[in-house]
């Protein structure tokens, strides 16, 4: 086949920046299990009338079908009568997986959950098909306290912290509402739809204030003095309690906003003296379509805020439900791909070499290539990651070899008059290979600037 | 929604087996980079001219088409005019990336890759409709030495011998083979269609060599006494290179059957000196419809032979070519799920607690969550995996949440009169949260026999 050309929406790494990627989801998913996080995954595939039911997100879903089914007239429909569809979140099939093991899970159940998600968007910047996703959620079997909505932004937090101090990803400002905050302040104002009021909120940053109230005049028919309250509260926001006395002071009243303030002040109460300085309690946060029914989280970079948010989430009162049982949770996602893709698009991070190898073991000639793989052994047994070299080349062509990947180590005379060279300095020493080790910073690839 | 059933083919993990799942492929993954290759990903789709190049398993592909697509009457096509479908593979995916990203990549190229594959098939004991697969090959450019095709199933063996000792799998021999020899031999019969002779050669072990001989006779029209030879063939199995006189022994020539014989004798003579007893000259191993074109590798668990090979591979000459360079390659495949899956399934390994938490901090009141928070993220600072019980219950109940999710530690008195309980043996001691260590071996969940 002639060249392929890169399919738009569906970014792939070189092995310099996979290692990046790699070290990046260390980082995230040893965080997970130091708050006590399980592991799981689930099929790439759901039926689709679990995955259509969300809504508007119908038209982005990836339909699948067997190619045997197609050609035999059946619409590739499956053996068993469903019709698949690949994931477009993991929030929807953890809650299948909950309903399904629910029996076999012990409740509150966190869990977290790394896997790829794929939507049939258009594509544009900032906007993948397949796009990797790192999830964590706690979900509690008929009640769930509220504590956990101080909690999950507090591991988000821990995770940030590391990627900024481990990879220099910027620090974040995690951005909370809460939805009966914005619902009760809606229905004091006398609005009957506040779902469609949150969709319009959703686009403040994008469109202004001023844009924000005229769509509510225009398309909602809300009297100009109603949209003006709705716009005032999207503009509260405040590290502290103090939005409370805000919206206090637009007059407006209602059981539901008491709630809303009582519960969002909580969790910035905690945040605050837990982690100064990292959360911004928003009012003009949203979630777009997302149904959650309390505390949102949205996520930005700082100096990168106009990408929008890396990570965001939220609480369910139902994330599942058998009709019998009610699943409620609160759970957040790190938008692995968005974050870091136009970071190494951009050159920006790297690792210090191509390949994991420390020691290139040479081979001075064919007939002594089991001598080299022999000394390789030994390397490995200590944790040394090493290749022999491919062919028993001249010496410089060798070297050349280790250069091109960046293997810092060159291991000559296997097994006969072992020495190893560090090929950046040039210095050469005699070593033992069942006792030398390279200085740990050299052991494994690191994450540098690009 | 009701209780969803499993999908069958689908296979889902519990977080206990997840653990278990994750320790394998550690064990894999560090594995592969001891010996340099360097990781990659690709995407999950390909166009579906690429998959369909493969012959006969284009039955097996699921085709992915856009909902909205669909809807639109434009049969699902992508914007881009192409149709896709979901790898079923590694191998394809991975010719098409070195391809496309050959002006990026050093050669040889030693890469690994752990990824889903997905196949459309009718599900049956030991087939999966999705499964893991963790790949390694080395790919030149123009050329290849030889002496790859021992060193991958090296590696290979390193990590089976890795999973042996740590995870209790069964000790492992890999069979190997060279398509030279067989189709050498073939020829030198004076047989015109080596492959199909192969294809049926495959079916050795299922049907037994009287069957494989009829159908030899009955399918391809060979003469019995063509026939006979080739079952003689496919019954030789040596550890060391006398397969090599037994082949001469049957009186037939031909100059590939000398490549094909010096090819595996090579092979074979390395690794009965570098790991004796686990590597099998076998002439019968065909790798069915495979386009390899040399050495040919399976891999049986001794005592569970029944199950047929849980990893495999091969040469191929040209893994992939734009026209104008050919890209050879030797690889070799784990099949990770077809590995776990049934050693899960009934249970025979499982994680010594089905969370990754060592410690749980309980909580006296709700008043005094938050000193419980910051002993835990002491704790967790430390690197001890730590969670606060989610409600102030009687501390009988504390230790009952942390028992039943097998965590071993409950800590109490947080910031106050610290104590730690070991919950398995009752003592309780006062602990200092800034030194405590728990012992090493209760740290993380270790695997342990079900």
């Amino acid at each position: 086949m002639s060249r392929p050309k890169p399919m738009s929406g569906f970014p792939e790494f070189l092995p310099a920046e996979r290692m990046v990627e790699l070290h990046a989801l260390r980082i995230l998913t040893s965080t997970f299990e130091l708050h006590g996080f399980a592991p799981i995954e689930t099929r790439a595939v759901e039926p689709m009338e679990q995955l259509a039911r969300k809504g508007e997100i119908d038209k982005e879903i990836y339909v699948v079908r067997r190619l045997q089914g197609l050609n035999d007239g059946l619409q590739g429909l499956d053996g068993d009568g469903d019709d698949l569809g690949l994931h477009f979140d993991l929030t929807v099939p953890f809650a299948r997986y909950v309903l399904e093991h629910a029996g076999h899970l012990v409740f509150p159940f966190r869990r977290y959950q790394v896997q790829k998600v794929w939507r049939g968007e258009r594509p544009q910047e900032g906007r993948y098909r397949e796009f990797l996703q790192a999830d964590i959620d706690i979900v509690g079997q008929g009640t769930l306290a509220d504590h956990h909505d101080v909690e999950i932004p507090l591991v988000a937090l821990d995770a940030f912290e590391k990627l900024h101090v481990d990879l220099g990803i910027p620090p974040v400002v995690l951005h909370v509402n809460n939805r009966k905050l914005s619902e009760g302040f809606y229905r004091g104002l006398g609005i009957e739809d506040p779902a469609a009021v949150l969709q319009r909120v959703d686009k403040y940053d994008k469109i202004g204030p001023d844009a924000v109230a005229e769509t509510l005049v225009d398309e909602l028919g809300l009297a100009p003095a109603q949209a003006v309250q709705c716009v005032a509260l999207a503009g509260i926001a405040t590290p502290d309690e103090s939005f409370v006395d805000r919206v206090r002071a637009l007059g407006v009243e209602h059981e539901l906003l008491d709630q809303g303030l009582a519960d969002l002040a909580a969790v910035v109460r905690v945040a605050e003296r837990q982690v100064p300085g990292r959360m911004l309690a928003d009012l003009k946060i949203a979630r777009g379509l997302d149904y959650y029914t309390g505390t949102v989280y949205e996520t930005l970079l700082q100096g990168s805020e106009r990408m929008g948010s890396v990570a965001s989430g939220g609480r369910y009162d139902a994330l599942a439900s058998d009709g019998r049982v009610t699943f409620p949770g609160v759970g957040y996602s790190f938008g692995v791909t968005r974050l870091l893709a136009p970071i190494l698009g951009r050159g920006e991070l790297t690792s210090s070499r191509s390949v994991p190898t420390c020691v290139l073991v040479a081979v001075d000639s064919e007939d002594t290539r089991e001598r080299a793989l022999r000394t390789a052994d030994q390397l490995r047994r200590r944790g040394v990651p090493t290749e022999v070299a491919p062919k028993a080349d001249k010496f410089g062509k060798q070297i050349r070899y280790a250069d091109r990947r960046g293997i810092p180590f060159v291991w000559f005379g296997a097994g006969e008059h072992d020495e190893v060279k560090d090929i950046r300095s040039g210095d050469q020493v005699a070593a033992d290979p069942q006792a030398w080790l390279p200085p740990a910073e050299d052991l494994f690839p690191r994450t540098v600037r690009g």
